[in-house]
């Protein structure tokens, strides 16, 4: 089995954290066994390693965010990099496309689609076994994992399952009620019984799901719908019903979706495929190919699954104690504070409270009102003022506008010992780099100067420069833009 | 009459706005009549100009604190400008030698002393003609002003005036009651009578005092003793008693100071006074000439005067619109947010909080703990990482210290169009600038460079080196400090 991973979706709901390069999977916020922070994706990098499925795994994602995962899981990780963000349904397409012609996977491989950022219990990767087995047994042409609901949340998207004697008038008028076709034909009620019994050892082998009966809760079931964010009552009802949030992870057999990729565009090469990235309709792999198939079964996951994507369910699983430098008063109450500046934050008296410094802006807000972030930072121009890149990081220290309409970027960056700023040039601004410390190789023009402490060079428009540090090195950068250029 | 306005008080109460440097009278939080942000030494030079004092005053401080004044007030004030800090009786000895010696005025008249960051109506700088009259009618050696109390603070030194028959056994037990001496020998009550006409007059001149009678208000009164932070009941006795908050405002002779400075050190100019300044006893004015003077009276002031040293207290007087880059959302409640930094603050669900962020730090906190705040930044190493100066104001963007101990500051400095940075040397770090925009004449070694955007300067240790702005100029600093000099 093949894993893709999905490493999208720039977000404003963790300002100032998150911004358009760097995702809540990328955020150190959570601890490992060892007390050490760890991003989502690291997080989920590691627990897959654990599982067992380390050496098969490939990140779907843009170019924006390369440097993160390089950064993050080191320079070896299999990348599929879209030319474009044009939703799940061509990310898939194209990592599938990437497997079977650059990765030689064969046809009848199963392939697993997860996204990168969830919370979740080991015992949510030994189902992946189960999600296998369902595909390479020929139950449905999409197996997908289910998450037994703990409330009825108005935010997911619940999977209905089939009764095994499926009532065809049932609910079928509500338009907003997907409904999967051909449900029956499809489904074989001794297959169910036969895969519950694989599923059942799957999941007892190690983390105890919270159901009573293990092999219960793993019982593989056709699905009937989808119903996208109910109100709370229909939420309960679906509840009823045996309903599961839909958590995004796919499984089908490469081949499956390779005549859905060779459907939409013609191909005998991965190159094929990547020139025609942008005529793939820009959709959601629920609606292009889920809600399309002939059949689609569900296999529930009845553990711990928390979709951190608010500070008020992230810092539900964080530690309370604050990160970064930050003094926190003795009478503060469920309050969470993380510092990436580097100067000190205070907080005193806070109660219920998410206290966020970092290089984009600061966030004091109650936990509960924190979830309507977007209303404030979603107009704002979000140029991001710290990244991860390949070779290091950065952060702005001062953007500037001039009474002229100059511009001017000052960026201090790291680059660690051994990796290089590639050669480029920028035929927009000057750029004055004064070197903090450590001791790095500058070149310029094709000429190579040494650099150390207090040394400044000025590169010119259109002059091709890059840099190579042969220790730790740190350097401010200053871009001058003029208003109009000749 | 001579205005001497003590300018003193490194902070850390008004935390993160106020450091070392940046003591709260620099504060631009309270707006004049037009609406424009003030600080409190604008706002207190602003009413002692419309009281008519405006060519009288003299202004003490310390060296760190001349770049601020002269930035907000111009570089015309009268400074006295210690030579180091050693409290409020060397301060003002040495202010009035400097009034004595170098402004040759005469030995008679009234010298003021004056705090330069109460929050007050104007009443109060018209009192200041009452404590001239009643100096100048040798009611008593030293004249002071007394805050009629509003509630019974624990915080503040109450002022207990004598009644005029003094019982002579009047709580002189009490040790941590400071007597004031001869009090019934140096009284007169025809004295006080005829005064009190003159005081009345004064007050009624412009604000109405708060109390019933302005005549009444105005009653000038000896002095019994003085009882510091009292608990709240002894405060409420003391406030039955006629006791008055000591608002640290002081009338005399300048012959009296003079010959308490003469028999301090032996001095026939100004500069005899500055070199024995260390020779001074550290001590307040309260305890070294107050206490000890043989009749001292007090002129009851009955209106707005508020002591701004907290955030609590100083949000009361500011407007609750945000300053700075700042979004709140609409149910924040009683919240007061001040953003000095150039990314946004975001404000959600906060109530009775002070949200400040500064270069030097984040403060968070309830209005009630701010008050704590010490406890939480009195510890820390403040290094000021903004200052205003009389060339213009810097920024520190970074600080940093790298494996081998070098250490590197990096400062965006603002010179303002015409202003100089004096030429200077340094021994311990080399500089670079890099001139983000405007157009500047740099000086190093005694030969001028046009500064353009883009332009940089490497500037050795021990090099002698300074800039004028032609125009507004901004740039930036790097001091490099390697940790071993040779």
């Amino acid at each position: 089995m093949r894993i893709v991973l999905l490493s999208g979706g720039s977000g404003k709901r963790l300002w100032p954290l998150s911004n358009d390069v760097r995702s809540k999977q990328f955020l150190k916020v959570v601890r490992n066994g060892d007390g050490e922070a760890e991003s989502m994706l690291q997080r989920v990098f590691r627990q897959l390693g654990t599982a067992g499925f380390g050496a098969d795994i490939t990140i779907a994602t843009s170019a924006a965010q390369v440097g993160s995962i390089k950064g993050q899981l080191g320079g070896q990780v299999s990348l599929v990099v879209e030319p474009e963000r044009r939703n799940t349904f061509p990310a898939i397409a194209l990592s599938a496309a990437y497997l079977y012609f650059e990765k030689k996977c064969p046809a009848h491989e199963t392939v697993a689609v997860l996204p990168v950022d969830p919370y979740v219990g080991d015992g949510y990767f030994k189902m992946l076994k189960c999600l296998d087995t369902a595909v390479q047994d020929g139950i449905a042409d999409i197996v997908l994992m289910g998450v037994k609901p703990t409330y009825p949340s108005e935010k997911y998207g619940y999977i209905i399952p089939a009764d095994v004697d499926v009532k065809p008038g049932f609910d079928s008028g509500k338009t907003d009620m997907h409904r999967i076709s051909d449900i029956s034909g499809a489904w074989d009620k001794r297959m169910s019984d036969a895969l519950a019994q694989d599923l059942g050892n799957a999941v007892t082998g190690g983390d105890v799901p919270r159901g009573s009966s293990p092999s219960g809760a793993a019982g593989i079931m056709p699905v009937e719908k989808f119903k996208e964010k109910p109100d709370a009552r229909a939420a309960q009802e679906l509840i009823g019903r045996g309903g599961l949030w839909n958590c995004g992870v796919f499984a089908f057999r490469l081949s499956y979706l390779m005549d859905i990729v060779r459907a939409a565009v013609e191909c005998g090469c991965y190159a094929d495929v990547l020139r025609q990235y942008s005529t793939f309709k820009k959709t959601s792999f629920d609606y292009a190919v889920v809600e399309k198939a002939k059949s689609v079964a569900v296999v529930p996951y009845d553990g711990e699954w928390k979709d951190l994507g608010t500070w008020n369910t992230l810092t539900e699983v964080m530690e309370e104690k604050p990160i970064g430098d930050v003094a926190v008063s003795g009478d503060c109450v469920n309050t969470h504070v993380i510092n990436e500046l580097e100067i000190p934050v205070v907080v005193m008296g806070a109660k219920d409270m998410v206290v966020v410094a970092s290089p984009d802006g600061i966030l004091v807000a109650d936990k509960v009102q924190s979830s309507y972030i977007k209303k404030y930072v979603g107009d704002r121009d979000l140029r991001p003022m710290y990244e991860e890149r390949s070779w290091g990081e950065y952060t702005v220290l001062n953007l500037s506008v001039d009474a002229r309409g100059n511009r001017t970027v000052t960026k201090k960056k790291l680059v660690q010992a051994g990796k290089c700023m590639e050669e480029t040039r920028h035929e927009r601004h000057l750029e004055v780099w004064t070197v903090l410390s450590g001791r790095a190789v500058v070149r310029i023009k094709g000429r190579d100067h040494d650099a150390l402490a207090g040394d400044t060079f000025t590169i010119e428009r259109g002059i091709l420069h890059g840099l190579r540090a042969v220790e730790d090195t740190v350097l401010l950068e200053v871009q001058i833009e003029e208003a109009e250029t000749c």
